[in-house]
C-alpha cells in the first residue's frame, strides 16, 4: 500500500492509499519520486474521464512527468546506481515488437504509458521502472527541470520530425505549453528564429521573453501576413501546428515556403478540413508526432548544456499534500499558467 | 503562322492557323513534334475553361505531353543535335530563382507551363524549347512512349517523394491514369508489391494485368480490410492517394503501417476533412506532389531499360487532323480509356 | 547431445555429437533446420581460425544462413505456429540497448551472432531461436530460397543505405556472392540498370544473365571509362564497392556522379588509401554497411513476390553428411561457385 | 582600369591597376566592395601558385570573401536596390546545368569562382556580380561580419550535410579557421555541445571561449579517450574532420557513436589510409563537403539573429593599401590569427 493521487472517476480525485505491485525485476530500478508535472492530459482525464479511446474505468493514479532518485537497482542494471538523480520515460514498449525493432517504439501498439488507462501513473512516493527508460540527470539540472523533460520531449520529437536545417525560420501556431516547448526545441535545434502565433497575449509575453523567439498576436495581424513580412514573402521553412484549432489547420499552406515542412503537433478532436491543393501547390511535407522515441537523452543534453532553459515555464510548485488543489488550479488557470509541478514529501 | 489545336474558349476547339513566336534562342532547340498525349488537364480546360486560378481568357494551344525530333539547335546547345529523337519537359522555371537554386524548380512561382493559361501548348507541328528541358530518347523507346514520359513523371515524382525502401508494400487509391502511372513507378521504384484500389473494375483489370500489381475492388471489400489481410494487420508502407475523393482521404490512416508514409497525389477541388489524430497515432509522414522536378532523365532510364512498360496504357492514337475528335472521345470515354495520343501529320 | 558440423580448431572440421542447451524460452521457437548455406565467413573461420577480433578458441558449430520448420513454440509466441516454414535472422541483440532502441540493433555491441565465436551456428538438426527474429516464408518460396535470405539481406541493407531513387544507375565493383546479391537488391530496389564490374568473366557471366544487369570486365576496359560511356560522362548515381580491393577503393570518386553515393560493402583487411579530395570534389556521400537490421521481412517480400530470383545463384546442394566436403569445395571453387547449400537429413 | 591586389605569379603580389570588364548585365549588380577577408586558399595561391589542378598562369586578382554596397542594378534586378548592404557568393554556376537543376550547383563542373584561376577575385574597389548570388545584410550585421559569411558558409554546409539532430554531441578535429566555423555552425545548428580537438592551445583558447564549445588538447589526451569519457563510451553523434591530417582521418572510427556520421571537411593533399572496417563496424555515414550551395541566406539568418557571433574570430583589419602586408601576415601568423580582413579605401 502506498499513498497516491488517485483519479477515482471523472471529476473525482483523492489522495489516498492504494495497493501497488512491488516486484523489482532484474532490469528495473526503484525510484523515490521527487517532482511530478501536471500535464494537460492528466487534467483532461480528471475533467472528462477519457481521451479518445482511453476511458477511465477503474481508479487510476495520475502523473507521468517525473524526476526522482534511484533507491534500488535490479540485478542486471548496469548504467544506474543507488543515489542517481533521474527522470523517467513514461511509455514502455514491447522491446521486440515490429515497431520497436524499427526504432519507432512510440508507435508500438503494445506500449503502456503512465496514467493512460488502465495503467497507473507516478504521483506516488515510489515507482518501479525499467532502467532502459530511466535517464540520469547531469549535475547542472534540478529535479524540477528533470520533470520538465517529458513535455519538452514532445517539442523535441516535433523538432526532429521537422528535419530542421541550420538557419531555418520556424513558426509555431498555438502558444500552449506544448507550443512553447516546441518553439524552444526548434530554436535549440537549429532555427535562426522562431515565430510564435497565438491570440492570448499573456502566453505570448512568456514565450516572447526568450532570445530568438518573436511573437505574433493574431488578433492584431494574421499569421500569414506577419510571416510573409518577416521572410520577404517566402514563408517559414518549418511550421509547427500546436493549436489543434481548425482555422489554424486550414490556413497552414499560406504559412510555409515552397518545399517547406509542416509538423502537426496539436490534436483536433475530430477530422478537420485541410487545403490539400494548397499544400500541393508548394509541395509541402507534412509530419505528424506521437509522443516521442529516443528523445530523452538528447533533451537532457540540451537542457543540461544550458541551451534550453525551461525554468521560466514552471508557474508554480505545490506540495504532494496539495495535489488535488494543484489539479484544480490547472483546470482554472490555463491562460496564465504554463506548468504546475507537485513536489513529493520527502523530496 | 502555324496550324494548331486551339482552345478558343470554354467548350470550343479549333484546328486552325495561329501566329506563334519564331525566335530560336542560343540555348533553345526547334523540335518537329511527333506525338502528343491528351491529358486530363487539357480536357478540363476544354470542358470548364479553367483549373483553379488558371482561366482561359485568350485562345490557347492545348497539349503538353510531347515527343518529337530536333530540327534546329541554338548556338550554345551542346548535348543535342539535329535528328535527335526527344521528349520535352513542359514547365520552364526561372533558372536563378530561389526555388530553382534549391533544385525544386517545380514550385518556382515564375514557372511557365505548356497549355496552362496564358502559355501555349504543343499541339502544333513545331515548337521551340530550351535544350536544358529537352531529353534524348534511347533507341529502345518509341515516340509514343516518349509522349508518355510527362504523365509518368508525375507517378515518378510521387514515388520519389515517398522515399520507398526496397521491399516496401505500396497501395494506390484511385486507378485513373495518374494512379496507374504511380503504381508502376512505385513498383519499378522498389516496392515488392503494389495494391491498387478503385471501384471501377475495367480500370482495375488494365492495371492488374501487370506483374506485381494486385487490385482491390472497394465495392467488394474495403481497402483497409484488404490491406490488413495482405500485411498481417501491419498496413502498407506507402500509400499513394490518387483519387482526390474525400472518403478516400478521410480513410487514409487505416491504410498505412505505423511510421509509414502517405503521398497526396490526387487534387480535391475544395478542402476535405482529414483525420489528423489518426495520422498522429501512427506518426505518419504525408508528402504532397506538384508536377515534378529532375525526373525526366530517370523516367526515361526506367522506360528505356524495359523496367516499365507504358504501351498497354495507350488506348488509342488519332491523327492531328482528328484532334477535336480525340478530345471529344477523351471527354466521353473516361471509364475505358487510359491515354489517347495524337500523331502529327509528318510524323 | 546433437549431431553438428563442428569447427574443432583452425583447419579441422568434424561432423559429431556435441552438447547443446535445450531450454525453450517463452518467446522462443524450436526449429527443425532444413537448409543451410555456406558463407565466406564460415569458410574463413575454417581456413584462418579467426576474422578480425573474433577468434575460434573452443569448438564451434558453423553455419548461419538457414531455413527450416517450426516444431515447437514458447508460451508467449503469437505470430508463429508449429509447421510454419521459416528462415532465421542469425544476430540477436539486447533488445533494450541504446542501439536497439534506435532501431540499429545490428550495431549493438552486445549482439550475438550464429557462428561468430564463441556463439554456435546452426549446422545441426534443431535450433532454438527467438520468435522475433524468425520469419515465416510465403508459399512461393522454397527452403533453398529461405536459406538465401541471409546473404541477400546484406545486399538489401546496402541498397537501403544507398537511398536509391527510382531510375538511378547503379554500379557494383566486385562480382563475388555479396556483389551479386547487392546488384540484385539495387535493381529490385529501384535502379533502372545496374552495372557489375569484375575481372573474372565466369562470375560476370552468371550475374550478367539477369535482365537489367550489365557487366564490365575491367581487364578489357576500366570501370570508370565504361560507366562514363554509359552515362554521358555523368557517372553512376550509386556505387557499391563489394570487392574490398585497394585499387577499387582508390578509384571510387571517378565512378560516381556529382552528388552521388558510394556504399562500402567489401571489407579490406587493413586500412586502404582513399582519395578524399576526389570524393569532396563531387561532394559524394559514403555509406557503410554492417550486416543488416529490419531487412528480413522486406527481403522475403521481394523474393516471395518474384521480383528477385536467387535460385540461379545456388551452385550446388549437398547432404548434411557431406558437410565437410561441402566446405572443402567452398574453399577451392571460388571462381565458379556462388553459393553451396547443405540440406539436413530429415528435410 | 581599376586598382586591385594582383597575384602576378607565385610569390609575387602587387597593388596595381588592371583592366577589368565593365559590362553590367540585366541581372547583375555593381557593388562597391567594403571588406574582404583573406582566405587560406588566397594565401596558398600566393605561396604555391596553385591548388591541385588550379594553376596561376596569368596575373589574377585575389580575394573572395567580400561585403559591400550596391551602387548600380541591372534592368531586371528586383530584390536589390542601390544602397543595399550586401555580401556575395563567389561561385557562379551555369544555372541550367544538370547539377544546378538538381540544386547542387556547387558541384557543377562549369562553376566559376572568384580568385580560382583563371577567374579574378574581388580585392578591387568595385565588382559586378549576378544579383541572384548577392545577398542583403540585415541591419544587425556589420560589413566585417558580412565578409565572414563566405568562410562560415563552409561550416554551415558541413553542418547541413551532417544532418544534425537536435541535441547531438558534435566533435571537430582541427581548430583552424574552418574547424572553428564548423564548430559554431554545428552548435547553432542543433548540437547540444561541440568538442574541438587540436594540438595548438592558442587556437583552442579562442574557440573554447564560446559557450557550448569544449576543447580537447590532443597533446594531453587522445580525442577518442576524451570523447568516450564525455559520452559514457558511446561516441560523438557527428564528427567533423577539419584537420586534413592523415592520423586524424585514420582515427575517425573510434570517435563516432554506432550509427553516427563523419563529415570530411579538411582536404588532405594526397590519398590517406582509411580504416574502412572500423567505419563499417559502427555502420557510420561519411559525408563530404565541397564549398556550399543555398547556404548564404541561412548563414546570414543565424548571424543576423545573434545566434552566431563571428566577430571574435576577426584577428585584424588592415587597409586596402596594406594588402600585401596583410597577406604576408597571413602567411606567418597561422598559429595566432584566425581571420585577417582588408578594408577598402572608401569604405
Amino acid at each position: 500500500m502506498a499513498e497516491a493521487l488517485v483519479l477515482e472517476r471523472k471529476g473525482e480525485l483523492a489522495l489516498r492509499d492504494i495497493a501497488l505491485p512491488d516486484q523489482l525485476g532484474p532490469q528495473d530500478v526503484r525510484i523515490a519520486v521527487h517532482t511530478v508535472g501536471v500535464c494537460g492530459s492528466d487534467v483532461h482525464f480528471y475533467t472528462h474521464g477519457k481521451i479518445g479511446p482511453f476511458v477511465v474505468k477503474e481508479p487510476m493514479i495520475l502523473g507521468h512527468e517525473a524526476s526522482g532518485t534511484v533507491v534500488q537497482t535490479g540485478a542486471d542494471v548496469q548504467h544506474l546506481k543507488v543515489g542517481d538523480r533521474v527522470c523517467m520515460e513514461p511509455g514502455i514498449p514491447d522491446p521486440t515488437s515490429r515497431a520497436s525493432r524499427l526504432g519507432i517504439y512510440n508507435v508500438d501498439p503494445a506500449v503502456t504509458f503512465w496514467a493512460t488507462p488502465p495503467v497507473h501513473g507516478c504521483l506516488t512516493p515510489h515507482v518501479i521502472h525499467p532502467a532502459a527508460f530511466t535517464f540520469k540527470l547531469p549535475d547542472t539540472m534540478s529535479f524540477a527541470e528533470g520533470a520538465m523533460v517529458e513535455p519538452f520531449a514532445i517539442g523535441m520529437q516535433s523538432a526532429l520530425r521537422a528535419r530542421i536545417q541550420p538557419g531555418d525560420v520556424g513558426l509555431v501556431t498555438g502558444a500552449g505549453p506544448i507550443g512553447m516547448m516546441t518553439a524552444l526545441a526548434a530554436l535549440a535545434g537549429g532555427c535562426a528564429k522562431v515565430y510564435v502565433a497565438d491570440l492570448a497575449q499573456p502566453k505570448l509575453d512568456i514565450i516572447g521573453a526568450y532570445d530568438g523567439i518573436e511573437t505574433i498576436n493574431i488578433r492584431q495581424q494574421p499569421a500569414a501576413e506577419a510571416i510573409a513580412e518577416a521572410t520577404d514573402g517566402w514563408g517559414a521553412d518549418v511550421v509547427f501546428e500546436c493549436s489543434g484549432a481548425a482555422p489554424a489547420v486550414l490556413g497552414l499552406p499560406a504559412l510555409a515556403r515552397p518545399g517547406g515542412a509542416i509538423v502537426l503537433v496539436g490534436m483536433p478532436v475530430d477530422p478537420v478540413p485541410v487545403d490539400i491543393v494548397g499544400l500541393q501547390a508548394k509541395e509541402l511535407r507534412v509530419e505528424t508526432v506521437f509522443r516521442y522515441a529516443n528523445i530523452y537523452d538528447r533533451a537532457i543534453a540540451l537542457i543540461g548544456a544550458g541551451k534550453v532553459d525551461l525554468k521560466p515555464l514552471i508557474s508554480a510548485t505545490l506540495p504532494f499534500s496539495d495535489s488535488v488543489a494543484a489539479f484544480d488550479r490547472a483546470v482554472e488557470a490555463r491562460e496564465t499558467d504554463v506548468k504546475i509541478q507537485i513536489r513529493m514529501p520527502e523530496a
